[in-house]
């Protein structure tokens, strides 16, 4: 085999596939990349088993061929040679050359044999969205899925399609996170679970384009986006999703408006006196016009009034500050408005149109 | 004590303070900030008892009076506050306010009875240097300090003033470092060894002006730098320096002139073939017009050209390409010199007036 790219195709190509590249393995051959010029296309493949990601990279073939090459040491050499033209050429045991001005490195590969390719998946189920509103929209979620595999579910995200409508759900036990975007043209109902794992990654490749669009697939255990030139396959999660509906209440007995701003700002300084690990929770006192966050800790105590719109009663209620900062910077408004019932119901903040919804449960607090 | 500031000078003054506070201590004192408003100026002060800092602050003293005050904690907030004024108040207790605008902080301070002040300094001998020049001239010896303290003496960099000049040097058991830069105007020889740490945190406060001069006063035991409104004042390493000049011939066997960004940039490229811990060297291999730089790791093997001017003998040497890498680095010429003898007598990299001095151990290879 032997190809020719220009540095930046091939830098881009190998950092896309690089996504699907397990940190920690037992099987050598999932560390690897997959170069595929056995036609007159030029293909980079990795796959984990759970996420594949396979890419058309632009160069020239000029013997045809395949080989599974190391993606960490390939990823590095390619990074730290000068920016000019490179040549891979691989001979019949694999030993892959890769050249570049008068630099030249030498390793070994292996056939690609046992390569695992993406899986095939049937095109028949679909919708599609900008790169930029998928990327935003996991984003504005995925900080809300658990972290640990204890329950499988909430380690992914909900994506269900139905009334020509994208909505996607995170939760993890403390709170939810709802966004949604309107789709155009027809589209099935569709509702599948989407490993978290598989969102982050692919956050990272989509560009921050409005006019660029991605095609997703579903299949009864698969996902497929399609953008580009690449195309990102994952394993669905297993199970059936919470009924995240019946938990969101639509009645309220306080509603705030409050400035996000200057909400965010003075929770995120309420954070300083909270040592790593403690679970010491903001108090918020809210009567007519006005918002009061405290907080006392072995640190010290601070206090901070903000100005605010309220309809109904006074309340006094305590949250983990965390979660309040999580929903409130991915908020793009600029006056968010809350929904309260008492001290040991969630908090919603959601927008008129419910675009977007964010539950967040109470924790119980020591009044002083 | 009440005091208002701006957050600007605030901050700035907290951060140059900030130096000397030590990571770890089981002395609580140590970890706090003076803030002394006793007089009618602002100063704050911190002192690990090697190192000491002490800078005036502009704001306005409302009631004198002085504290001291957490430096973790109290910078943490300062930073997060909104940029406007913020007033510091103690009461009797020391019980601490930090307000500003709708923000309030309540932190416990200490009287700062038991603080230690630094210590009192003659001012006899000294020279002065510019900021920028001073930074400089850390920054490219630095790095061959040894960062173990088997050796207390190798931990620190020589400062010697003899003849209108300051040299710097700086020895780890692998490498030699030397800088020198000429004095303005009468100065005292000298010769003290100064700890890394301190040059570390000095050179984080020094300014990148080459109009803005630090005056710097020397005792049998102490150094002292002045500039701006900022004074630090470290202890010495006792003990007599190292025999530099002994170390370093004159004589050579071959004389090598080699672009810097190319040799640089091939040195960097074969350490992607050097796994972490492994003591891999890199092979230089000089002939007439060339430099060939090689290396075969189990990863992989690489070599790389470049032109060269060469006068003298051929010659094959292995370096440890990182200690090669970091006297590069902080060298701007366009072309260095190479000075060899043999396999087995250290590499000298210097410029013709000999301003720098980089002196490198080879280490052993298989040839092959």
């Amino acid at each position: 085999m032997k190809i020719v790219f220009n540095k930046s195709n091939l830098i881009k190509s190998v950092n896309i596939v690089l996504k699907a590249i397990p940190s920690r393995t037992t099987m050598p051959i999932l560390e690897c990349i997959l170069i595929d010029a056995t036609t007159n296309i030029i293909e980079f493949t990795a796959n984990d088993m759970e996420l594949g990601i396979k890419t058309q990279v632009e160069g020239e073939i000029i013997e045809k061929g395949k080989i599974a090459i190391d993606a960490k040491i390939f990823s590095e050499i390619v990074r730290k040679l000068p920016d000019n033209e490179i040549t891979i050429e691989s001979d019949s045991n694999f030993v892959t050359t890769i050249t570049c001005e008068k630099a030249k490195f030498s390793i070994s590969a292996k056939s690609g044999e046992d390569f695992s390719y993406l899986p095939y998946i049937e095109k028949e189920k679909s919708i599609s969205v900008s790169q930029f509103a998928l990327k935003e929209i996991i984003r504005q979620t995925i900080f809300s899925i658990a972290d640990n595999e204890n329950n499988k579910i909430m380690t992914g995200e909900l994506f269900e399609i139905s009334d020509g409508e994208l909505k996607v759900v995170a939760l993890d036990g403390h709170r939810i996170s709802i966004r949604k975007i309107e789709l155009k043209g027809f589209s099935d109902d569709i509702k599948v679970i989407v490993p978290g794992k598989t969102l982050n990654e692919i956050s990272r490749i989509l560009s921050d384009d409005n006019e660029n669009f991605v095609n997703i697939f579903f299949t009864n255990n698969h996902i497929l986006f399609e953008f580009d030139n690449t195309t990102v396959v994952s394993r669905l999660i297993e199970g059936e999703y919470f009924k995240v509906n019946q938990m969101i209440s639509n009645t309220y007995e306080t509603k705030v408006t409050i400035n996000k701003r200057e909400f965010l700002n003075s929770i995120d300084r309420s954070t300083l006196l909270i040592k790593e690990g403690d679970k010491k929770p903001i108090i918020i006192n809210i009567v007519d016009g006005s918002l009061e966050l405290k907080i006392n800790s072995a640190l010290g105590s601070m206090n901070e009034d903000i100005d605010i719109d309220k309809e109904g009663k006074d309340i006094m209620i305590g949250f983990n500050p965390r979660f309040l900062i999580d929903a409130l910077r991915v908020i793009d408004d600029e006056n968010v408005t809350l929904y309260l019932v008492n001290s040991k119901f969630p908090c919603i903040i959601k927008d008129e149109n419910e675009k977007y919804i964010y539950l967040i449960l109470p924790v119980n607090f020591v009044a002083g």
